[in-house]
């Protein structure tokens, strides 16, 4: 761990929602305790901030709701999920998706053509992960020239309602195995998705840092773009992501107020 | 192709059963024309011949009474599946397993605890590759020291009721991306298994053929151990086989019967 990751200055926050602003677990979960005032004081300081989920279980809207609830102060444009990154992609490249998402995000792509598909987009998509629609999906991935597989996230597994389920990642790689191909990753730990959010903050990589619980996705993920990783430890992070095996944290801070007491302090 | 894939006698056949002894289909499918009477001949020849199969949807015997009922007359032991296999594993290691394969085949680890388990045994499932079953085994594994998983062969998918649907390989795959293990494969092309296949054959791998319709699992597999490996055209067979990437079979036949009239004909 460099003890030098605030030597460089931060003009840009990247921020993992859940595990750090909240826990979740029954019902909406619970903010962690600290995180609604530094959040407020980050973006009080003018420092430009963005919220980057990989959540694909409600839409932009649905999780501004949520995190009020919880006593956040943000809008829509506060956050960077993948749904609509996927969607101004498929418009850009003329391609008609067959979705395997939540019910929750199915409107996001009301604007596309869906018959003929040309291209599959996986999603968080829980139950709707069955034998059935599995199959589904492969079959019209065997019917293209050339499968093409867009996967929201690539998550191993999470915890809902208390209970381990496996993500996106997991059957996005049984699809890659059955038809031989690799799917195009849309959220983080892809680079391209960085790439967008650095973009909308108006930074470079090496002005942003990245806070996340997820020592692979959020902190592995941005230090391969060039973007300093600040792990948490809240939300999934256990005490062995301190010793992964590849990936080391510039920081690691208790709580999100840690990580913003600290970037204040070289403000001022 | 090598011209040269009888220049060594055979001393042992390894034969593939859906899509070289019979076509799957509505109902029990259809023998292929001239199967019957060839596995017959071969059978008669005196050569040793096991037809090895990754099929666990079925028992043995469920096995042989479909094969009997298109006409060919065989018994148990010509048989080779994996589930008698991995059984013999678990006693050998000790291990107690947690079962996600068919209810057919269940009855076969009768005699093995279950409670605690400290493996788990992946085989083709068909409707049981649930979510809710999915997530089931993936929280077996994650409360394991060191997550054991066994795979009953490693196919990629299969056509059932005239449908393609996702095989074992896949849903393999999906569990080994999110608990960032590597199955141990037990069916074909696991090296292991065409070991015990040459073994109960009483062959070595270089006078022994294996005759299938699956360019990688039965001749890539049979030939990363040193067997010949022979393409029929039938079965899952497409033209695009014959230029595959990485697997070049020793010989392309019609069918079952071009292979035994070749094979007899080097014995006269």
């Amino acid at each position: 761990m460099s003890r030098n990751w605030l030597e460089r200055p931060i003009e840009g926050v990247l921020l993992d929602i859940t595990g750090v602003l909240y826990e979740s677990g029954t019902g909406n979960g619970t903010a962690i305790p600290g995180s609604v005032e530094a959040f407020k004081r980050l973006k009080a300081s003018g420092i430009p901030v963005r919220l980057v989920t990989n959540e694909t279980c409600a839409t932009r809207s649905a999780i501004v709701n949520k995190l009020r609830s919880h006593g956040f102060e943000l809008v829509d444009s506060d956050i960077c999920n993948p749904a609509p990154v996927v969607v101004s992609i498929l418009k850009e490249r003329g391609l008609r998706p067959h979705l395997l998402v939540s019910p929750e995000i199915e409107c996001e792509f009301v604007e596309l053509e869906k018959d003929n598909p040309t291209c599959v987009v996986l999603g968080d998509a829980d139950e709707e992960f069955s034998f059935q629609n599995m199959n589904l999906v492969l079959r019209t991935l065997l019917a293209m020239k050339e499968p093409l597989l867009f996967s929201l996230g690539k998550g191993r597994y999470y915890k809902h309602k208390g209970q381990i389920q496996l993500d996106v990642g997991a059957y996005a790689a049984a699809l890659e195995f059955a038809c031989g191909i690799n799917a195009e990753v849309v959220g983080k730990p892809s680079p391209h998705y960085f790439g967008a959010v650095l973009q909308a903050l108006g930074v470079t990589a090496s002005e942003a840092v990245m806070v996340g619980d997820d020592i692979v996705s959020d902190v592995g993920g941005a230090q391969a773009c060039g973007i300093r990783g600040v792990l948490v430890r809240t939300g999934k992070y256990t005490p062995n992501d301190e010793n992964h095996p590849t990936v080391k944290p510039d920081f690691i801070a208790d709580t999100l107020e840690e990580v913003v007491n600290l970037i204040l302090k070289t403000r001022k």
